[in-house]
């Protein structure tokens, strides 16, 4: 271990970092769950080189490497343990290229989602993934998690606006996956297999990625409420029905919409009320926020619309509020259980029974327009004691039967590993390990992650 | 071999067949590319079960397997050749659920594209991956090569319209990939992987896919003539400049224009004139289609606008019959580079440089809002001269410089494996190829092809 740290100090001078603090952040990240010791080191790459340095120096003493961004994630996938190379690719975070004419820009990893979308705002462009970390989380983490988000049912997930990787394999040699052209079929699909992988195939240095242009016309804001949260899904239900295609379709259960009204002390809410808010955009934006309107109406909600950007602001904080309103009620384990739109209601109904069955409190928000939950199960202490497990084995054996997936978008990490076999099998399980050990025959990235 | 195929009648009874005639065709495919000699036999596969007999006897005794939906590949993938059983999807060509509240559709591979979207439509929806193939095309083929089209700029690749596969692997093991909802980021996408994976990974026996509500209002469609397809080039990019989001954008080259010409007798072609004919729909489709001709017009275009859906066809048939126009012209090898969109003016410019060294014509057509280009290869006889090869060597080689990609949207095939290794470089090659190896250890699927 000396030896590792000698050679990454003589090769990457003061890139090393051995700082107490710095190493015990990267036990962490934003699920709550901490590894029990502290790693061995943080290399703050500074470009592609020390990337490729800090892998050789790993791939020759077999020592393990996992690679950080942000360190938002939510399911312990760039959490560090005592002799591990914490690899922060956070201070490469330079926009390379920004190529308005090929609608496309090359990014280093590091730099943050928001900062990136406010650099493309300038030009009249954005990049559509948008989890809702996106003011703190690197582009970096969003590929190596297949980011979801808000607007994912009409403007896609990550891995629809990555059209190229420059990747560091475990060995330290980089790879350049992809193309620059909105088509491209030469070979296997390497870049689409590296979204979402979570560190665990090699470490992404540079994407080439889409961008739009800003969508023309107004964006209109609907907020509404419901009597219970079934009413509200019927309604969400019957907005896409209706040939809508919303941009954020968000939906909260009474126990949210609750500690968000406390929070924010909002008036006219009544016990046991749901909230449903709807945004459209676009050309149609005015014509589809008008029909939305009309159909939460007709179903019995209190609804109104907005087409100023403040108000509909305004608006949106309800949703907005949800994690800081958790946060007052105790530990949270969020969830994030994907299950087909119209088993939203399904999935509800099963989220009442389970917090019966273990006399817990599981507030839940969803993307409604996708069909992706956010169940939060709420604990006193640090630790998600083992009756919450079991409440959440339940909820992923529910989500996995009503044709959903353990995860709609914040991977499987350490947090979800062992439900993992559960939704894709013993030989599917078997094959994802195989091609693992080809980008990663030592198992030396990210190692007891995902597998 | 004779054990092998009494096996496989054994088993699969007249699924079996020997029929010269059908041999013969499996040899080639719409490249104009033939196989040396014919394939052992091909099976009609009727059931997820036949596909699972097929591929455990394979295993069992070596044989290899040449996955076929309808033969209209261009690039050589699915051509079948002595020894070897060509398995025939064409006959699983069931719609075995349409989902509208889910917009989601699960298939058999062997339903054409086009007779599924005659289904879709009747329900108000459709699929939209577009091949120019689209009706006498499978979807199974369509997946698995990844296919394009004219829609892909604005409505994406099939790659992005694909959910879920279930796949027979090379032993008869059967898995179950992806899920039915939006989102789903449970360990690595392979779904994403076996698209466009050109038969080497499994067979792809049903798929669930993402269906489009039909969009909503008129289809306004432009046809226009410039002096040079240096001026339609900068039409094009001047209309994606503005902001204008076309689902259609076609190209045509003078000696594109000229061959059609003739065909259809067009009145008020001066020679040298090119063509560019542009779709928009959407609600914003009008609008964006009078902003489109005021381009068009103040670029020296000729155009001329209909939202009309008969004569909007009529606006399109120019760019539809180049097929039959260059069949008039020779032998053609249709090649199908593609480059990031504002490369397309010094691709067309590298055309001319090529069509002069060899004393060659290369009619050539573009999907000018993708960038991917279908250089037409014109020559006599049935084997692609060398000459030709080596002309299209160069075209390859420019694209790469450009920033683009030997194939945009055809595949590798057979025909262009000599060139993979240009465009991935030796150590992406070599991942690939250990790939393949997780999936086919044995290397009996479609054995030959792309690598």
């Amino acid at each position: 271990m000396t030896d590792v740290l000698a050679r990454l100090v003589a090769e990457l001078g003061d890139a090393v970092v051995t700082d107490a603090v710095a190493l015990s952040i990267a036990q962490a990240d934003k699920s709550g769950h901490r590894s029990a010791s502290a790693p061995l080191a943080l290399v703050s790459a500074r470009s592609i080189a020390d990337v490729q340095t800090v892998l050789r120096i790993a791939t020759e003493t077999g020592t393990p490497v996992v690679t950080r961004g942000a360190g938002t994630g939510l399911a312990g996938g760039a959490i560090a343990s005592g002799g591990e190379i914490v690899l922060s690719t956070m201070a490469m975070n330079r926009v390379l290229e920004i190529n308005e004419a090929d609608q496309l820009a090359v990014v280093e990893p590091g730099i943050l989602n928001g900062r990136f979308n406010e650099i493309l705002g300038e030009r009249g462009f954005w990049f559509a993934p948008d989890p809702a970390s996106k003011a703190i989380s690197t582009v970096g983490g969003n590929i190596a998690t297949n980011a979801g988000g808000l607007l994912c049912a009409k403007y896609g997930v990550t891995r629809d606006a990555v059209l190229g990787l420059k990747v560091v394999l475990a060995d330290g040699r980089l790879l350049d996956l992809g193309h620059r052209s909105v088509k491209g079929v030469t070979g296997l699909d390497l870049t689409a297999l590296m979204v979402g992988s979570e560190g665990l195939l090699g470490v992404i240095v540079e994407a080439t990625v889409r961008i739009r242009r800003a969508v023309p016309g107004v964006v209109a804001t609907i907020a509404s409420y419901f009597p219970s949260v079934t009413d509200a899904a019927a309604a969400a239900a019957a907005i896409t029905a209706a040939g809508i295609q919303p941009s954020v379709m968000e939906l909260m259960d009474s126990a949210s919409l609750e500690a968000v009204s406390t929070l924010l002390s909002l008036p006219g809410i009544t016990t046991g009320e749901a909230h449903l808010v709807v945004q459209t955009d676009g050309p149609a934006a005015q014509q589809e926020a008008d029909a939305a309107l009309a159909i939460l109406h007709s179903l019995g909600g209190r609804a109104s619309l907005s087409t100023d950007p403040v108000e509909g602001e305004r608006l949106l904080a309800v949703r907005r509020s949800m994690h800081p309103a958790m946060e007052r009620l105790g530990t949270t384990l969020i969830e994030d259980v994907s299950v087909p739109r119209t088993a939203l209601p399904a999935m509800f109904a099963e989220i009442v029974r389970i917090e019966q069955r273990y006399g817990i409190r599981i507030p839940t928000v969803a993307h409604a327009g996708d069909g992706n939950l956010h169940p939060n199960f709420i604990f006193e202490g640090t630790e998600v004691p083992d009756m919450i497990w079991q409440a959440a084995d339940e909820l992923f054996a529910t989500a996995l039967r009503l044709g959903g997936t353990l995860t709609g978008e914040h991977g499987i990490g350490i947090l979800k590993k062992r439900w993992l076999g559960l939704e894709l099998g013993d030989d599917q399980l078997d094959l994802q390990r195989q091609i693992k050990r080809v980008f990663d025959p030592q198992g030396i990235l990210n190692p007891g992650k995902v597998f």
